[in-house]
């Protein structure tokens, strides 16, 4: 933009009033957008660079000014100019303006510095009248065509320069097709247009109270003034309001020279790619249509053949269209998506812009280009979306494929997964455990559900928001999720789901589109996904580039393995209570909540111990020396405990058996402590430290299973970092309290090995207190990392869990631009973070700062994590890649992409 | 201080080693503390002003500090200036140290600048020997009392200065009384003394290898220097530690003639208040006994006699007194609790200190005080605590009743209150509808239980704490209630409870006092509060001072005329969901939340309008012209929903009846319609302005009730000022979309009834993103009133209802230093208070600015919403007196104030 505006002032003292494109008489280029309006300076630029586009000229908006200025009318001068221009197109065309043997047909289009589009009026074909539609069908051989477009004139015509409702011209159209009860416009015959031609004129003398003009520069002088007084109609001032468009600014006009691919077998019409927009592969792709116009070729009645035929049909034109084609990519320096026509043997360019390519196709195209030395790595990176980066990290499904499409729900974690349907977790896992690939549907998942969302090959609810539940653990799991299907309604009982009219029951295959929320009935064909070379190197770039560090989540040794392979930078989040949930450890946890002294908590933590310290062991190994930062024990107990429904149902049966009594007493002390530890907002409850502030015994036994796989690890010889993280800190105190604990035990534990470990203690910022007294905390903390999914819940005062009763409505009224819980809120959980980062920081110069909520993969919450200054963002493994481009993109900037 | 600190300054020039004090002869005054440490400089005022205390002399610091850097030895110079002031002491009451037949005896304390209260050695009655215990024998004609005092001398000189362990003179003591069968010291025979102290010197020449003392010149010197050395005992200096107390200061020593009342029928003992402290009424009040000694009157073995009486026993003694205690008032300015005795018709002070006293004499005695021109207004407005008022507001038990306390649970809102016990909310109702008197005892209580709480005198819970449920809405209601009252065990099924080993059933009486969180089996008597003259008086002074507007939470009528009778200038927090609760609008409600469409919805609304608008009309018309604030509906809409448990219950039952089959449907839909409202952490759901914005006609008819009332008022010529409030508003849209409706209705109401109001729509700031926004959303708010409860929850991530599991860990442990839901966390809470309050005014010049949260009525919170420079606080009426003060003591200071 700013160099555009430079050559406009450069060369403003020499403004014309007419431009002229096409042939190498080009007067214009691609920079004068001031002048010749968005789509003429584009004309002109593809001229220049020798583009054979169908010649024109662009009347400049001086003329434009000139045009208010005087009234809503041109000087006698500046008609005569035009008329000199019109001249150079008719030279070039070989044709001449109303010529009956050999007419020229013109286009007449507006064309302002910013698009506007369908803001203003559009006329094509002008030139035609009653004596040069005769030359017309006798240059194309088809009368119904030649009438057609003398038909489309009139009604155009009429309706943009003369004033006249658009409605009365369709009335004629449908009365005449009523008559001949037909029902589109291409069964009408030629006598039929020929009538309707005259019935179009005498509704023109009517209602505008004069003829249609026969004469073509007359046609062209009114057109012309139309569309510059289209810049004031209502719309499109509404339009240039609502985008902050000046008014001032004006527009343009483009009159083109029409061109034609349906004059005869030497004529054709096509479209093309300069790549392959699937693969990416390097060559021309496209298909065209002999003696066809555009609308053929989409309208797909005929089947048009494929580019490379046109080598042999017509090779020299292949060979011209190869060339302009390279041209257009190297000028452009991206894949092209173009329109062209070849009248009688001379090919036209009508059209150039980038291509939608897949996102395989993006990164190989952009990896290419490189190669080519046609772009820079730093434009290859804002090539891409980080979005379709996400795509190529999942099994898609075959695009080519037909679906059965049962329900739409939202994408909460992509890719595609199929299975038999199963409505338990038990189910799943049972059914999996035989072998079987299974789908969990549910109302909604909590963490009951973790083995069965394990077992299965992804997740369906009809509840739920892009961060419940179900969405955060499948992302966590890198498993396809759909959530908040709402048109599904689950039956758990009888094992089946309705929607619409289908039942799908137990043990039936569906398909679920992580990517798009579609539910699909069956099993749809996949495509694997390829971590090929090209995204290999260009993920390397992406490192080379980036400042901010990327960890992962990372509950398990799986998804420790994950990380490494996606290429995280170190664990930002292990969540401790994932580890709790397995089927041999969840009794051991159960029995600790229930006792009801401290020493026989602590007995059963004894327990425990083993299980975590071999999680962590492993996780430490696969690690290979990269920090790994755990966070002790955060959610509330009673997750742990079977539901009070579910524990009253179950004594009822048990009542009913005199001989389960033993059973049946332990049924009810569970019950009690499920009552006792009930909360009305557990979001806001007894969790996070206070957990381990009260129940001291719990943190110590974490610390030891942490410090002791550390310490066994580095007895070893090989590198470890533990750094353990304490949840919900929003008082210095609760930090140094838990830290306390935490430095006895690795203390004892190192004495124990004999060994030596660099480690840290930190916390989470997630309440808002925390982020407000940062500079307290960090007294305490060794590192700070950023929980936006709780902080964004504090912060704004949303249970993530039950704001689907409001966000959407929110975010379909623009009350909110977008999910807080997908993008951080800058101006308000922003504000806290930035406030957080600059206390923390002012206290402890060495602060490690990072964020490992879901926002640590979101793009737009990278660029934010940048700007402000982290050292890393965290995230699930299979976003670690997204992440770490989107972290480049944060310095290099993000690139328009246009995707599939 | 600072005076003091100069005066010492200027007298350190000429600094004695020693002080004598009594008689006119005193060379000290009370702010030489530095020199003469606490008790010393009292006792140098006291006789400076004339006041006969016994007289003595005080050793300063600089003898301290002689001591220590002389390695713990005084020169020769010293002891002999010592002497030279013993004689003065001696000269003063004519009676000489060892003299065997007039024996003058000294006590030895410490007295460091700040009291170190029982950190350091005291030693009575040196001087008595073998020969002067004769003398002491003579003149008081009680061997027992003379023996009894050399027993104690050798026991507290052998323990502190010779160094042996207590343990080994009680052992004495111990065998001596097992011998005799005998349990109280009192018991033992005068052989019995003399005895035990042969047996005690026995033990000193055993242990110290040192006899004990006779010359008590020696035994004087080496008090002293004992009481030198206790400045650096372990407990001493751990104390000063803990208190920061410099090491640096050491301490002074005083040396006093001891007293005695019991020297025969001129002597005698005893105590008084200046003024009744209990009525606050002007006159001398206290007891004496003859012939005794202090000990005497409070062991209660002998009936003291009223003070008037020693008018007529010892005419000259009792003028005396009364000039002395006035002396002291006018010195002293307040009401002086003092000590005194009486030795041979010589009167001598022992202590005097400021008078603890009842809340209505602090009143009375303050403004009484200002009449008399003692103390200014300001300080009279010092000297009465908040809490003072509070107790003043309700009615109390009488304090001179005899309680059968059986339980203590949390003073949750004060006063007093006595009823039959009942269990649910609708026994609460029939019982009082019948014209009885209840307590609603209940685990804890919910939105369902407000008609119960209404219709009893008070509320017990088991569960709870300071800010639940129950708590809130008793002080709001200004009803006595206890919560968290853990020791009790209430079946509300069997309509019983149990604490302890008593069960209480349905309709026995109990007496809950609010105020000291005490339950009490029966009914207790009770004393009306007297909102009296100088009450009256005491308060408009307050209002002189304050700059901090007071208004109160009033939701209905009854509350506005609370909030009128005590003080508010206009009603802060008006919640409408109150409203709608009442017996005959909660069915309707419920309707209205079942209700499908939106039409079915706006139908229903109508028929609420009728209720608020009336309810509306009664308080602006309460309120005459003053500001009421009202906020839009705020809980989430399945509190107004019966409970999912009890539902099912209901359910089952209409199950077992084939003839209800109507009735089941309609509670099946209600269940459907409470299972979908479920939330998992409602504080944090679907309530507030999210209500308002996703049902707009709920705002719609709320603004129509606001407004169709307020312009019936306008219309009648009174004067009205509604102020909408819109809550839980996190964005400045929400506001937006919310004051529109307002805005809209208002527009609509003043257009029909032809009137013009003045009104103002702002919102509540509880959301920590509106505090960080402030800025924005001054943009659309007139006002701002922070929301202090919710604000805190969400800045601390704390649910108010949950938090007992951690909150009072955390405060028994320092972990918090107070519940933050009692007193605003200025760190955290407050900092978002005053980016609020910064931001907002910032934007908007006249934004009024209040707190409306519990702790508006907090005095400690109000102080801070003074210095942040909020323009009113808002409390429940009964704490507008208290806030009122409160605000004036922002201004003037806080005084230490001595209660009951």
């Amino acid at each position: 933009m700013g160099r555009a505006k430079k050559t406009v002032k450069k060369t403003s003292k020499k403004a014309q009033l007419f431009y002229f494109f096409g042939d190498s008489k080009t007067e214009g280029n691609g920079q004068m957008k001031d002048l010749l309006g968005g789509k003429g300076a584009n004309l002109a630029e593809m001229s220049r660079i020798g583009i054979p586009v169908p010649p024109g000229f662009t009347i400049s908006t001086l003329v434009f000014r000139q045009f208010y200025e005087n009234g809503m009318k041109l000087n006698r001068e500046v008609d005569q100019q035009m008329e000199n221009y019109l001249k150079k197109v008719e030279k070039s065309m070989k044709a001449g303006f109303g010529d009956p043997q050999n007419p020229l047909l013109v286009s007449v289009r507006s064309g302002a510095k910013f698009s506007m589009p369908g803001m203003m009026d559009t006329i094509l074909n002008i030139g035609l009248n009653d004596k040069t539609v005769q030359g017309l069908i006798d240059k194309s051989k088809n009368s119904r065509f030649a009438y057609d477009c003398y038909r489309r004139l009139l009604q155009m015509f009429g309706n943009v320069v003369m004033g006249i409702d658009k409605a009365l011209f369709e009335h004629i159209i449908q009365k005449k097709k009523d008559a001949k009860k037909i029902k589109l416009d291409t069964s009408l015959s030629i006598d039929d247009l020929k009538d309707m031609i005259e019935k179009f004129k005498k509704l023109i003398k009517e209602k505008a109270g004069e003829e249609f003009p026969q004469n073509p520069l007359k046609q062209l002088q009114l057109a012309r003034d139309a569309v510059f007084r289209s810049w004031n109609s209502p719309r499109a001032i509404t339009y240039r309001r609502q985008y902050r468009i000046s008014s001032d600014l004006g527009t343009a006009v483009n009159i083109q020279a029409m061109v034609f691919g349906n004059l005869g077998d030497h004529s054709l019409t096509g479209v093309g790619f300069t790549r392959n927009p699937s693969t990416g592969e390097k060559h021309l792709y496209g298909e065209y249509l002999t003696n066809a116009q555009g609308e053929d070729v989409v309208a797909g009645i005929r089947t048009p053949k494929p580019i490379d035929e046109l080598k042999k049909a017509m090779p020299e034109v292949y060979k011209q269209l190869l060339k302009v084609t390279e041209k257009l990519e190297k000028h452009y320096r991206d894949l092209q998506d173009f329109e062209f026509t070849v009248q009688e043997r001379k090919l036209y360019m009508l059209q150039t812009r980038s291509g939608k390519r897949t996102a395989q196709a993006a990164v190989k195209i952009a990896v290419d280009m490189v190669k080519e030395k046609l772009i820079s790595t730093e434009e290859a990176l804002k090539r891409i979306s980080p979005e379709q980066i996400n795509q190529l990290l999942h099994p898609r499904i075959d695009p080519k494929a037909q679906l059965n499409v049962i329900a739409k729900g939202l994408p909460a974690s992509p890719g595609a997964a199929r299975g038999k349907v199963v409505f338990k977790s038990e189910d799943a896992t049972r059914l999996s455990e035989a072998g079987e690939k299974v789908i969990l549907v549910r109302q909604e998942t909590n963490p009951d559900d973790i083995a069965g969302m394990i077992a299965s090959q992804g997740i369906l609810t009809a509840r739920g928001g892009m961060t419940s539940h179900a969405a955060v653990v499948a992302r966590g799991m890198g498993k396809p999720c759909i959530v908040g299907c709402e048109s599904i309604r689950v039956n758990e009982e009888k094992k089946q789901f309705f929607v619409g009219g289908v039942m799908v029951r137990e043990r039936e295959n569906i398909t679920l589109n992580g990517s798009t929320g579609e539910v699909i009935l069956g099993t749809a064909p996949l495509i694997e996904p390829e971590l090929s070379g090209e995204f290999a190197e260009f993920m390397r770039w992406s490192d080379k580039v980036r400042k901010l560090g990327v960890r992962a989540n990372a509950d398990t040794p799986a998804d420790a393995m994950k990380a490494i392979k996606f290429g995280a930078e170190g664990i930002g989040l292990c969540r401790t209570e994932h580890m709790f949930f397995a089927k041999e450890r969840l009794p051991i946890v159960q029995e600790m909540i229930l006792a009801r002294t401290r020493e026989e908590r602590e007995a059963i933590l004894e327990d425990l111990l083993p299980f975590q310290k071999s999680d962590f062991k492993a996780i430490f190994e696969i690690m290979r020396g990269l920090p790994v930062t755990i966070r002790t024990l955060d959610p509330p107990l009673h997750e742990f405990l079977p539901k009070k429904e579910e524990l009253l149902l179950e004594i009822a049966t048990l009542k009913a058996n005199p001989e389960e009594t033993e059973k049946l007493k332990a049924k009810e002390l569970l019950l009690q402590r499920v009552e006792e530890l009930a909360e009305f907002n557990p979001m806001l409850g007894h969790r996070g430290c206070r957990l381990g502030i009260t129940f001291p015994e719990i943190t110590k036994m974490q610390a030891k299973a942490i410090f002791d796989a550390a310490c066994e690890i580095a007895r070893g010889g090989k590198p470890v970092i533990p750094e353990v993280m304490i949840p919900l800190v929003g008082k210095v105190e609760e930090l140094k309290n838990q830290k306390e604990i935490v430095i006895k035990q690795a203390e004892e534990s190192m004495k124990k090995y004999k060994v030596k470990i660099k480690y840290h203690v930190g916390t989470m910022i997630e309440v808002p207190r925390a982020a407000l007294t940062a500079d307290e905390i960090a007294t305490e903390a060794e590192f700070f990392s950023f929980g936006t999914n709780d902080l964004t819940q504090m912060t704004f005062g949303f249970s993530r869990d039950d704001s689907g009763k409001f966000l959407n409505y929110y975010i379909e009224h623009g009350i909110l631009p977008e999910d807080p819980f997908v993008s951080i809120d800058e101006k308000g959980v922003g504000q806290l973070i930035e406030m957080a980062f600059k206390k923390g920081r002012a206290m402890r110069k060495d602060l490690k700062v990072g964020i490992c909520g879901e926002h640590g993969g979101d793009p737009d919450s990278i660029v934010f994590s940048h700007k402000v200054g982290l050292d890393y963002v965290s995230c699930s493994p299979y976003r670690v890649p997204v992440a770490r481009l989107a972290a480049a993109q944060a310095v290099v900037g993000k690139g328009t992409t246009v995707t599939e």
